[in-house]
C-alpha cells in the first residue's frame, strides 16, 4: 500500500483526506485498462501540491473516485527555463513535448519561423503529451504549453531580462560551445530542420540577451538538438546540478 | 554545381574520376522520387574517403551511375565512443540509433538486460536506420549496429581499458553527474525502461573501469537518456569542444 505504480495528474487540489473524482478517461484507463478496483493505491499530482499517495475509493465504469492519504513527494518546480521550438512532422513534435517535459521546460512555446512549414498545431494534444510526460517521469509539474505564435512577434514583447540560448549551426568550430555560466531566466530556441533564415539570424545575432550556441561538428534533427541543448543548460544551470 | 542538396552513402571506393554505380534502391530514390537526371550534382560518402561531390553520368529506372569530381569534405571519424543500449519498443529504438548516428557514437551495440523484453532485433533495418541518419546529418561516417547481445557476456570479455558510463536513475542528487575528465575509450550504457536489476547494478558499481551518472532528478525514457549522456560526453571528452 506504500507504493503506487500508476502516477495520475489530476486538476483537483489535494490534501490529507480530500476526495478526488475521476472522469470518464482516466476512470477507464484506472479501471478498464490497468483492472485497479477498490482499495488500489495510485499516486496523484496536480502540479502545484506535490505528489500524493492516494487509494481507490469507489470503481465504476465511467467514474470513480479516490481518497488521499499522505504527500509522499514535495511540490518541486524546474528552473525558469523556455523551451521554443519550430513544429516540425506531427511525430517529431510530440517528441519534442514530451522531452521538454521530462528534462524540466517550465513553459513550451512552439514558433512559427520563416522557414516552418506548420500553420497551425493541436494545443490541446500537445498538452495532453506533456501530462502523460510528466506522469511517467515522475516529475510533479506539467509544463504549460503554448498555441504557436510567430517568432518575430514573440521577440518583438521579448523581456530583456530572459535570456535566449540559440543553436547556430553555422557557428565554426573554433566558435565552440558558447553555454554562458550566468542564471536568471532562460529561454532555449531551435530552429527548424531547414535553419533560421539570414533575416533571423541576423536579428537574433543582433540582440544582446541572445547567445548562439553550437552543437557540434554534425547537423542535428530539431528533436535531438531540443535534448541536446536541455541537457547542458541542465548540468550547467539547471537542477541537474 | 558547385553544391549538392543531396547525400548518398555507398559502398565503393570514391575518388577523382571514380565511377559509382547505383544499385536499384538508390536509383528509384534519385531519379524516381527526387527526379534528378543526367548532370544533376550529388554528394556521396562511403564512411572512409570523406564526402565528394559527383554528378549523375546515367539515370535509369532501376540503376545509374555518378561520376566523382571532387573532395568537399575530408573524412571525419567520430572520438572512440560506444552506444550500449537495451532496445525498447520499435520506434524508440529507430529513434536511438538515428539519435546515435547523429550525436556522433562510433558503434552501436543492442544489448539484452535482465529487463530487457525484446529477444531480438532487425540488426539490417537498424544499420539502415544509422545509413540515413548519416546521410541527413553531414557526417561522413556510419556507426557499425551491432546485434543484439547479452550484457552480461559483453561485460565477461570486456577490455578495462574501454570505460563504462551507466546511468543510475537511483543515484540521490547529491552525487550529482559524475562525468569523468579524462579521454580515451569510452562506452554509455542506457538501461532499460524498467531500469537494471539489483545484480546488474551491483556487479556495474563492482567494475572499476564503469563510472555512474545521474541524469537530472526526472526518469528519462531511454531514448531521451541516450541523447542527454551523449551529449554530456561530447561537450567534455568528444568532437564538440
Amino acid at each position: 500500500m506504500d507504493t503506487a505504480k500508476i502516477r495520475l495528474h489530476v486538476e483537483q487540489p489535494l490534501g490529507p483526506g480530500q476526495t478526488v473524482r475521476l472522469e470518464q478517461g482516466q476512470a477507464h484507463y484506472l479501471f478498464g485498462v490497468m483492472r485497479q478496483g477498490v482499495g488500489a493505491p495510485v499516486a496523484l499530482f496536480n502540479g502545484t501540491d506535490g505528489e500524493w499517495l492516494a487509494e481507490v475509493a469507489e470503481a465504476g465504469k465511467k467514474a470513480g473516485a479516490l481518497t488521499c492519504l499522505r504527500q509522499i513527494q514535495p511540490q518541486r518546480m524546474p528552473p525558469d527555463l523556455w523551451l521554443l521550438f519550430a513544429p516540425i512532422k506531427k511525430a517529431r513534435t510530440d517528441f519534442i513535448v514530451e522531452k521538454a517535459t521530462e528534462m524540466g521546460a517550465a513553459r513550451i512555446c512552439p514558433v512559427q519561423t520563416d522557414f516552418t512549414n506548420s500553420e497551425r498545431i493541436r494545443q490541446d494534444r500537445l498538452q495532453a503529451h506533456a501530462v502523460e510526460a510528466a506522469e511517467q517521469c515522475g516529475g510533479t509539474f506539467v509544463p504549460p504549453v503554448d498555441d504557436l505564435a510567430k517568432l518575430g512577434r514573440l521577440l518583438d514583447a521579448w523581456d530583456p531580462a530572459r535570456r535566449i540560448l540559440f543553436c547556430d549551426e553555422t557557428l565554426a568550430s573554433g566558435e565552440a560551445l558558447d553555454m554562458p555560466r550566468d542564471g536568471g531566466p532562460w529561454a532555449i530556441l531551435i530552429g527548424p530542420e531547414g535553419g533560421f533564415s539570414e533575416a533571423e539570424r541576423a536579428r537574433l545575432a543582433a540582440l544582446p540577451h541572445a547567445h548562439a550556441m553550437r552543437l557540434g561538428p554534425r547537423i542535428l534533427r530539431a528533436d535531438t538538438a531540443a535534448v541536446a541543448a536541455l541537457t547542458l543548460w541542465q548540468s550547467r544551470l539547471g537542477d541537474w546540478v
